[in-house]
């Protein structure tokens, strides 16, 4: 244990904090690179704003739990500067993209945006106490909850006609940033929506007879088994989505939820996992109907970091043996897999394999988040 | 040859046409079931117009090119009635998919419907000589005409900072449409038009130093080596074009494009071809920089089939004796690896290993269309 502690620690502070710290920062106008290739090179200056909201948490994060070191928290405020100088339009929403030196390029439809910008204020707050930036926590968390039955605004193409689905990610998130405005801004009054929207995920998302979490469900509490976006099922979500609330449930003392996702999370390891090569699968179909998102069957990093973060904590907050069994399958075959050894951190994207299709270290999708929050997150538990 | 010959039309006429006139027809509400699985069986209802349309063109192009055979004008017919009477919004743009009994579920944010339904409708009325479906044609055309400067209307995402790209699907497609007026509707003043894009095609999407179709130009006729969007490559969609392009300047005559097309095809497959594993790429980086879609190295059956076409074509209209041993490149790993042998049809997407990574037949982007299309015309070239 000791020993995997340090490795979690060494990759994270030795590999992966020094390839995005030499080549991220744009050190002309402010923000981040995170299109970067296998070397760290920029291949692409656009700035996506879930990626750059997510290096301002995640510098954050590290100065908060393993340093107080001024470089990163200066990376955090730079970014931080950048973002809300440029990143919003007339009514407050933050736009999906910049172009490098800050014009706007890709309006502001996507909602998450605003809740990385919860996450990054939030834990930009905790550490410099600068009201300002609070405002702003406080404004993008208002936004997210003016927008959040709406969430792509003006630029949703469903129709009356098509069905409503409760999604997923959406309750997910609440839950994620309640926990972190009480823990940043130190007023627990948002664990009460935390728990609550964790019992909306385990009853509207869980399926018992199944025993999946679906990633789209239909508000009456059923599931809609005629439609791909009804059937799909999304693993590395679902682990996430259960570390979230397992985590949560510790911190009131709610035994109950943390038996119920440590359930989850075993069912999902078990029927996610790639019985012939290996590792979890992107997107399954619950009755194994054709997938229409053509990487399905792909291996991504971030489902295996989450994947550990749900093993480790599990066996933690258990008694139950087999995610100890669990957590050493996910972790041989995600190290054998994602990093690459000859240039530092890890590919992104393997075929269902094992082997790379992309040699990208960060792209629209990828950034300084998933994988160094699950080596911290993964450390701290093994120590 | 005449064996190859009669090995394309015994595709087409004795597995892929009887695979689709079984499943597809839905003979409740009319209209088509596209989301086919390896059996044929359907796993979702909804009606995407691109995949409507295209069967509608499908058959009235088998009837019109094989044999007048009553079931196929009649299948065409039924699909006509019930997009036409459900597909189109009080503007007059087609949606982008209904619900099985025809209620809007996507918004109209795609004008590639409206090509499409110029496609089906002008084919249908080279059959019926009906004034109402020619109408049809002509007003989806100028539909088409009057969105292709603003093709994703309201539901645009870009904002006036981002890279204004001309994007080569619209030029191809235009030049593709004004061939399939003048050919239906008997009406050659729209060739003219087909040959200022064709010309269009090759001006500012071929590189002559790099020796490549972008899929995205700039409208000073550069390139944009800055981002993903502007290295972006796709090999089967240069193919495609080329092949469009070819087939009108035979029409008309103009040896010139002729001789330009065919040397284009030849660069996209040397350019394209996977020489490791065989089998032509999705998506390619002029600078084997970053690609940001997951299934950029994947193998798909739309690019083969367009490959084919453009390696008959090509020796047919010309004297290099290397499209031959192209074709025969092409053909021969095509066949190996598309085919389901045991249930019919073909697979559509594969790794690029050549392994099949879905086992649906029908989907959201994959229809009776590219297959059948390619079988018939290789069988006619062959011949």
């Amino acid at each position: 244990m000791k020993q995997l502690s340090k490795q979690y620690k060494n990759e994270l502070l030795n590999n992966v904090i020094p390839f995005w710290t030499k080549n991220c920062p744009d050190k002309k106008y402010g923000g981040y690179f995170t299109m970067l290739d296998y070397d760290g090179s920029v291949y692409e200056t656009a700035k996506y704003m879930w990626m750059q909201w997510r290096i301002v948490w995640m510098y954050c994060e590290l100065y908060q739990q393993i340093e107080p070191k001024q470089e990163w928290l200066d990376l955090a405020q730079q970014g931080y500067d950048f973002l809300t100088k440029y990143g919003k339009d007339k009514q407050g929403r933050y736009y999906f993209a910049l172009a490098q030196d800050g014009t706007p390029t890709i309006a502001p439809y996507n909602v998450f945006s605003e809740c990385f910008a919860v996450m990054g204020a939030a834990a930009l707050y905790r550490i410099t106490g600068n009201e300002n930036v609070k405002t702003e926590a406080i404004n993008a968390y208002n936004q997210y909850q003016a927008r959040k039955n709406n969430p792509k605004a003006e630029w949703s193409k469903s129709l009356p006609g098509s069905t409503n689905y409760l999604s997923l990610g959406y309750y997910m998130m609440q839950a994620n940033l309640d926990q972190v405005m009480a823990d940043c801004l130190n007023d627990y009054s948002y664990l009460e929506s935390a728990a609550d929207n964790a019992n909306l995920v385990l009853d509207k998302f869980w399926n018992p007879e199944e025993k999946v979490i679906f990633e789209n469900a239909l508000p009456d509490g059923t599931f809609d088994l005629k439609s791909v976006a009804g059937r799909q099922l999304n693993p590395g979500h679902a682990l996430e989505a259960m570390w979230f609330l397992m985590n949560t449930a510790k911190q009131r003392g709610d035994e109950k939820t943390i038996a119920k996702t440590a359930d989850i999370i075993l069912h999902t390891l078990e029927h996610g996992w790639d019985t012939e090569y290996g590792g979890i699968y992107y997107f399954m179909d619950v009755q194994n109907r054709p997938q229409i998102a053509l990487e399905s069957n792909m291996k991504l990093w971030w489902v295996h970091c989450e994947a550990l973060i749900a093993c480790l904590m599990a066996d933690k907050y258990t008694e139950n043996k087999r995610f100890k069994d669990w957590f050493t399958k996910v972790h041989n075959w995600t190290w054998e897999h994602f990093p690459d050894k000859e240039n530092g951190e890890w590919f992104g994207y393997l075929d269902r394999q094992g082997t790379p299709t992309h040699h990208l270290k960060g792209g629209k999708w990828k950034t300084f988040f998933h994988l160094p929050r699950a080596l911290l997150i993964c450390s701290q538990i093994l120590e």
